[in-house]
């Protein structure tokens, strides 16, 4: 059984990026405690919608990493599509560079991945500039094409269990730049949770002088610790933005209601993305 | 001669991303109003790299687009760098699908441009699948890339000045999802200005609840417009964050000295990135 909010989820369907062995797979694994009913989407938008067409129950969405900051894409799905934030987990992610059995680094040419863990490993890429970047749409399918195609010098960066699942060899070892180097998902529903920790909103406010800090303040007076400010623009309106703010409620969880009346006073409009559990973190 | 900040330059040295008919390429022609002294670059990291070890007096930049928000990697590298914002510049941007004389949509198999320009013509390129995008490091050298190879089954998102400069047709005109497309760039340099009515500053809080609003109080306090505010991870430090927020000093310019004095109470670092004039906007 998996637990959200403590509420018990029998078997749910999962929507996530990529294939076996993508990190989204390996959050989502970790998250829900099962392999069962995990479907896989080739994009973040299809797993979004996946969820807003009820074609799954949640999805699992990359939102930020540690080393290079949030995922755009993300935030603009969260903010177009009627989905809500029911969860969250962090995974550090150790990238290898895989090869077929008795290839060398010095043979390689060419080195399939996704631009985020690409973007996570530039001082290893840099020091081997001979290997030409090819993007696909997830770590799991780069190792799938060097274990398909025909090429001895193609490699991809992936996980190491994406190297059990695809048959390859590990050539060089946690690659990223950062050891420290985590991934935050999110848990995506249709339904909105009630209960949690953790809050995520999307805030518009006013273009004129001291309105952002205006809104920031009833979060600020109620010991509510500000985790994320992220800034969007909003399309159609030059150089206007909208912010979504993350935040813990720490031991002030009462006060939420109150803090919600109050930022409607000072914002053009506020959406509550959700309410979730503070989320754990794994390895990988 | 070109003026910043009521300074006058003689012909100085800009660096910039890409080849004649690049955006940064107009960007540059317009805030220098000059087209010679001109030195073009393959990345962003190059054009700064430029200024910092003093091949050019002046490089330029994107920092932001209207549609697609922040770029990433010159706010990282206005982190990382000693260089200083010392101008900006605002473009219309109208994105252009360029073809060999006579080829017809439907032909067109491929379609090369930069990230950024593909991602500010997503709706064109929904409604035109079979176009497999190939990405290079800026839309003129896209454009050259069609006029150069062998197949007319080849495209490029670009200008219409690289459309007039590499000898292409216009296939389909102003294909970006918002006419309002707009990027700004940033004039950076190894000096830094004294003088300007726009700032912009790099902002480190603790992560304790509270620091990041009584950070903006000063700048909200004193009437300064804040235009932005972005966040980057710190390398290193888990889930904390340097913020990089723009104001206006409208008419109380006089009172920066002390809101500055005041920020460094809040903050537990702050660098003025650069004190510059609000840009003007320019066509495409």
């Amino acid at each position: 059984m998996t637990t959200i909010n403590n509420h018990q989820i029998a078997i749910p369907t999962v929507a996530y990026l990529g294939r076996e062995g993508s990190y989204s797979y390996i959050a989502a694994v970790n998250f829900f405690q099962k392999t069962k009913c995990l479907k896989p989407f080739n994009s973040i938008e299809q797993v979004v919608r996946a969820v807003t067409k009820e074609k799954a129950q949640y999805g699992i969405i990359p939102v930020e990493n540690s080393t290079t900051g949030s995922i755009f894409e993300t935030y603009d799905l969260l903010i177009e599509q009627k989905t809500n934030i029911v969860g969250e987990v962090y995974l550090c992610i150790h990238h290898q560079l895989l090869t077929k059995a008795g290839v060398k680094i010095p043979e390689l040419t060419h080195c399939y991945s996704h631009p985020q863990a690409v973007s996570q490993c530039r001082t290893f890429l840099s020091n081997h500039p001979q290997l030409k970047l090819i993007y696909v749409s997830d770590t799991a399918t780069a190792a799938l094409q060097v274990t398909k195609n025909r090429h001895r010098t193609h490699a991809a960066i992936a996980s190491s269990q994406a190297a059990r699942l695809y048959n390859l060899n590990i050539a060089a070892k946690n690659i990223e730049d950062n050891s420290k180097n985590f991934t935050r998902f999110a848990i995506v529903s249709k339904k909105q949770n009630t209960q949690g920790n953790k809050v995520t909103l999307i805030l518009s406010v006013k273009h004129i002088p001291g309105s952002l800090y205006r809104a920031l303040g009833p979060i600020a007076s109620s010991q509510f610790n500000l985790t994320k400010i992220e800034s969007r623009p909003i399309i159609g309106s030059l150089w206007e933005y909208l912010f979504i703010v993350d935040f813990e409620l720490g031991n002030f969880a009462f006060r939420l209601r109150s803090v919600l009346k109050q930022l409607k006073k000072h914002t053009q409009k506020i959406t509550i993305l959700g309410t979730y559990d503070k989320g754990k973190s794994y390895e990988t």
